[in-house]
């Protein structure tokens, strides 16, 4: 990975002097079963690793020896058995093949990459519950399909991201305990030359266990689960951005990217504050599902084994820790210090004039209407209409839609002249006052209107149900059942 | 592809009895070349023709023969072959292997289903065109990272989307090209049973050429130009209904799709216009990729041929013609009559206050202020400030910021009392006026503040210059060059 | 799914009659929970439930209504609706969002898809155990890199397929745990139409759960594990045909498909035998990665719901499923009369002259050797010459090695006169008898070897030396670790 | 790119020295442009370009100011501009965005790494020509579905190569064409800083051509070509090494990856020789596909731009030159030394047992026999008899096929006993002489048996049949169309 977006720790786990240190480990966990099983004399192991501690591995002799011989374990063999005695030779790497030693180191280094990411876990579950309750009472449109649907508390909002990023996490856990299994039997996998007794020692000491059925390698659909909860974590964390990035679109922004003081937004436009980490964070997803990608398509390998997969397992498993590490950085950066607009949220509310207690509104004069004989269906075109009503421009601005201006000066005038405060009311006001009246974006007849005026007076004649009309464009009303949700938080 | 997304002519080119018969039209190709080159008696094609066309094809006959002998061509071979009398039997197939026949006929089918893209472009050019110069003098705010950015026509914005179609128009022109290549050279491509001679003329007489190299089948890569042009042709059409989604957000939507009288939005709100098939097209596009892709991982084959690729040709290749035909329907659909709200715009244009020429502003300061003393980064600090002060909000949104409700009294109380209309003035007027202040989202010192505002009153003393500072924010000044844009179009 | 590879009951499954029927089944279910609570009178279930059950639901009807207006859930309230009498309308979809009806529906769609896929397993279980202990003392080469590695049995090799496919299983179990998780929870998921009472009650009488925290839809997270899972399970029945199709090749074939007696392998080739199902196999995972890859490229949506996924969902759902199943079809269509052919294995072991035994030769050298002095690297060179000694060519086959024909002539000649049978030496003999020599492959002096041979000679003067010599060439010897994998099984 | 993989020049172009080296390009372009169209003062161009040549950029101090103000390019206009006098500042970056200075200097960047490509195409298309001819007249079995098919030269397969990886090549050609395109159009592409006119000189100067209909930043889908072709550069790479990975399969290998002197093939086992390098290239071409769809994947943006894209081609534009010029040395290094065992062809071919003339056969027994009643379906069956029995195994062979051993004495017991040479003879002489019996394979009875022997003696009793039936075996028949192919290469 580029510096740019790289994870130092994440480096170190996957450079070479890790991965060698990794193979030595392996290499003297073997050394040591045999020593505790009686198959070695009882000092070998301690000789050897001693020498060995004491002896650091040398990665540019390893680098010249494996250029030299194209094998990169032979040579490791190689220049770590230059500081034994001879006498000691036959004790190491013996009786295993090469992926004896680099399979436990894998799912150390695996592991370990893994811890790293559960450290950010927490922090981003604490910054979401936070969140979650914070906002709790604070209302904010519902959006579906980029329109706006019902109120809800912005706490909910956080409270869904929190569960969803729970799915991610959860599926860790198990994913994570895959990787304690590993191998050490043998070329083809039938323990020629490791017995399961010493395979099962061996991984002990190191913290694994034996996996039964792997051929010269594991076969890589253990590493699948971790693969694919990897690149969930990082769709989690990319819908919360996605969605700041959408509120954030000026007009009237609902949160924002938080913006240092000495930021600039743009070279050329000075004005601008740019939601910069919430687009590159759909970047990360796109490298996250390829990398993943990547390594699920080198899953299949031939026979016992072929090595198609590593040179892919070399880059993308680094690199796909890179990403969901780049990936929490970019979120919690974010979330730590989001400027949360409550106000424009409110204002927003006010300019929806009352649309979203539509679905209440309906229903309410499904039941309402229905001894004066309004149809199901007369209710939802009632509020249909009454909706389009409250958003209608004024006669200026419609003509302004259908002709655009044909010159620049057109234009100007245009621009000159257009009014910008929409006077409309709600349709809490124009349902409950009857001011029903045609319009061109729906199939409407005046008799049809007629007869809904004629109801709707008669509904709103009651001042009790006036008063509970009044009642559903309450926020408390729409949010009244929302502490269920958050019960879980505290 | 299900019904709900299939295309009629597709269907019906990749379905059984057209593939069939384009079977049978290349073994007949076949014959007519050999009658036509000496190889054969002159009458032995008639002969074949007039009965294998009078005879026709029996699906059901052929599908039970598939299941039977479990080769598909084969079976085609015994349903034709049981109509010629046994003297002619020696001339069908002769000398030919499976993909012999099978390859002109996906060439040609090929062929056809582009033939149905094509048409869909002329049809989107001119939309595309059309709307470019019906919004030329449409002023818009030009929008990057989702914030408003710089003045520009709608014009603009669709010719952008046509000139991005038409890259992908020409890759279909060289990729279709290709489809003309095909091969008759047997079973490993090597002419043992039918000659160059003969594969030339024979492809000739089905309009196509032939490809040298092959193996006993076409290399895939030949089809790879398509299959990524195809793509792209979503790419360009998504790209459109993404905008359009983003433009048709309620609040004050720019754009929206075509919503007809009798539609409805929600089962639950009565009040919604959803953008379902902009967002339908997302996963249009999303299919369109993995189609694409499937048939893009099945390239490589085994030496000279093995069949992994044709399960999924059979899937893919008609699937992805169905998409982007699913495409183009969905994109003219919207585009017919796209509601274009151009007084949205203009109202949109007037809140940004005057921060589409920040750019202008800042480069204008910049040379009027270097004879006192303004630095580069003055100017741009001068502008940024002058941006963030015409959007601040009153002392009471910016607490309610600070503090949100917690509980829904407090929560509908600041409902009730909040102002929704910023009186901000433009970033014109504080600039000019020189109304500079503090405020806490920017690093910056009274003193600093006090050494730009008298900068200021010393440039705007200079009637000439505040007549030049008025038009850079004119319409007809930010949209001056556009002409040569549309020049093409005419 | 084109017919070629559906599942009849996958397609029934997702068919337009049983996902109404499914969607009935929820509405039922809210009413049918709201009596139950006191809310809705004690009859109204048992009214409604009586009349939709008696009036089937008419798909005709409601396809003519999706198309006029736009909404496949409004329009089969509709359908429904007009079934009951005016004073049940109000009971009938009652404060629930499209989603409502149709997350539900979704689960149980998905659940009983799942359910096809466990009766394949366990008949796939079954095929491996069987092949795994019916061949396990038959020994074959193991093969690395496509090269002879060691001797396993091929009841291993079964047995590694068995624990791949189990991983797979394994996950299949947690992923289908979560499909119970459904929403009744509104448009945007805060309850307002639904509480939170009702919605369990309704859940589970369906047989789902409640998930906390969905907005106006499930978040699709939920659905990736069941994705992945399903991807993973032909993965790991397409190692198995990836194997099979690589022993099967012509030469000394190992395995082989199925071939039916009235089968036809080729058009034009009578002497063809294909492995055209293990190689349709490798499309048909393409096709998974690919149908999984669209469905979890979607998983993202704006803000509380938009509608990206459904046109996805609709075509990868089910056609991810039918690929899974017709995986299991191919692959124990293949397993259960799979030929094994185990003289060709023995053949093929004697072929590679000793080699499987090269690490076990080595190591006894290594550890004997030592006190005449020989080093580790030594053992290594040794045993790699022996080997490249045994499969040397003859001074002829080297010589039109290095000079290929020059003509059709000279090939035809060289093709005349080639000695096919190769009498050389296996290594055991080779290294026993001291019997090496210099080779132009390997960089060696006549000196070296001289040194070997003089200590070859003095360990093999050892009479129990030779006999454990021989013995680690043994069958016996190398599959004596074996059964601790077969333990399982029994 | 780790290092392991990396291409040294593509590392330097992309590396941020070079990147802003090309900025500056950028930049001095523009303001030379306006030197020579009089905008400027004629000798700005020239003071500016001395001084910054003189000032090297300074990566470190850039870099800190990135961090700082989080914008690269805004950090490295601070790094130029700080060396040049204030009354020069006007007329650096002046009416540029960063994307005007960015654009060209991509554009370069992917010219130049096009560049290093087209090098290697030259000497791949050297190798593949030289490797067609020296093997024209070396007969090898062509394999179709991994069995032997029919007689064709080892030359004929490179060509086939040749003629895919110039259908790749012939792509590059009109991709690189595109890059030429570049925009300095402003904010969001309408010209409002820099005019049509100087854009096309500006770009001209750097050896580019204006886009028209560019937003802030290039349409990405002008990449895609070039990244569709790199893909496809690797595809026909690929499918060299994929087939040769599969015969040097050991047994009987007829080609192989070049194995140095001094190489090891295992750790364990010393016998082996890998084929790493044609394994590692499935690895690569993985990541070719994955690093294209990638950058594929962010073609789309919002409106006028948003920043997604640019983390992934900061990632993937680099590493898909890497990948593809690691495809080239992988391949390169193993064809410039490639063993070809024409030897072991020749055997192979020996061993088919005249299979690769059944079609011939088929088709000459189709002529010969219809004067005696034998219909097309005979032949194909007599043929795909004499094949089976060809290669019928003896009865103890069969016997264990059907019983496999139950113990491993029992094992040892049948390995000692097998009969290797399977003495069958062709099917040249068992239909030349009638040999047919019933097998169990086939379905089959007496009564057409005899009736084929008896038409087949006929037909050989003519000595004249003979002789044609002797001549359809022949290599210089079957290779006799090939001289159309190798036409070209001369």
């Amino acid at each position: 990975m580029i510096k740019r977006y790289a994870d130092e720790k994440i480096d170190q786990i996957w450079a070479n002097p890790n991965k060698l240190f990794l193979w030595q480990k392996t290499e003297l966990a073997v050394i040591e079963a045999r020593c505790q099983l009686g198959i070695y004399p009882q000092d070998v192991y301690e000789k050897i690793n001693k020498i060995l501690l004491k002896n650091q591995i040398d990665i540019d002799w390893w680098l010249v020896k494996d250029k030299e011989i194209r094998h990169d374990l032979n040579a490791f063999i190689d220049e770590r058995i230059r500081h034994l005695p001879a006498e000691l030779h036959q004790y190491f790497h013996d009786g295993m093949t090469s992926y004896d030693t680099e399979e436990p180191a894998t799912a150390l280094m695996l592991i370990r990459s893994v811890n790293e990411v559960e450290i950010k876990i927490i922090e981003m579950e604490n910054l979401l519950k936070n969140l979650a309750l914070k906002y709790q009472y604070s209302p904010m449109l519902g959006r579906t399909h980029g329109q706006e649907a019902k109120i809800q508390s912005v706490g909910k909002r956080f409270y869904s991201y929190y569960q969803n990023f729970q799915l991610a996490v959860r599926q860790l856990k198990s994913a994570k305990e895959l990787l304690q299994y590993s191998k050490l039997s043998g070329a083809v996998g039938n323990y020629q030359g490791v017995t399961p007794e010493e395979e099962k020692k061996a991984l002990s000491l190191l913290g694994l266990k034996p996996f039964k059925g792997a051929t010269q390698i594991m076969p890589r659909s253990i590493f699948k689960p971790i693969i694919d909860t990897l690149e969930q974590i990082v769709y989690s964390l990319t819908q919360i951005t996605e969605d700041i990035r959408l509120n954030a679109r000026s007009g009237l922004p609902l949160m924002h990217e938080p913006f240092a003081k000495k930021q600039k937004g743009s070279s050329a436009m000075p004005h601008k504050k740019n939601t910069i980490k919430c687009e590159q964070q759909i970047g990360m997803l796109t490298m996250s599902e390829n990398f993943a990608s990547m390594l699920r398509q080198r899953i299949l390998t031939w026979e016992e084994r072929a090595i198609e997969q590593s040179c892919v397992e070399r880059v993308a498993f680094p690199d796909l820790f890179h990403i969901v590490l780049r990936s929490f950085y970019n979120v919690s950066k974010i979330l730590k210090e989001i400027p949360v607009f409550t106000d424009n949220m409110m204002i927003e509310i006010l300019n929806s004039k009352g649309c979203y207690a539509s679905e209440e509104a309906k229903n309410w004069l499904k039941v309402k209407g229905a001894e004066y004989g309004l149809a199901h269906e007369d209710a939802y075109r009632i509020v249909q209409l009454a909706a389009f009503l409250a958003h209608l421009p004024d006669k200026s601005r419609q003509e302004l839609r259908q002709n655009p201006p044909q010159s620049f000066k057109q234009a100007e005038s245009n621009l000159k002249n257009i009014k910008i405060n929409n006077q409309q009311k709600s349709i809490e006001i124009i349902i409950a006052n009857g001011e029903l009246e045609i319009i061109s974006d729906l199939e409407l007849n005046q008799k049809e209107i007629n007869r809904w005026k004629e109801v709707l007076s008669k509904i709103f004649a009651n001042k009790d149900n006036l008063a509970e009309w009044q009642n559903l464009f309450s926020i408390s009303y729409h949010l009244r059942n929302e502490k269920y949700l958050f019960e879980d938080l505290n």
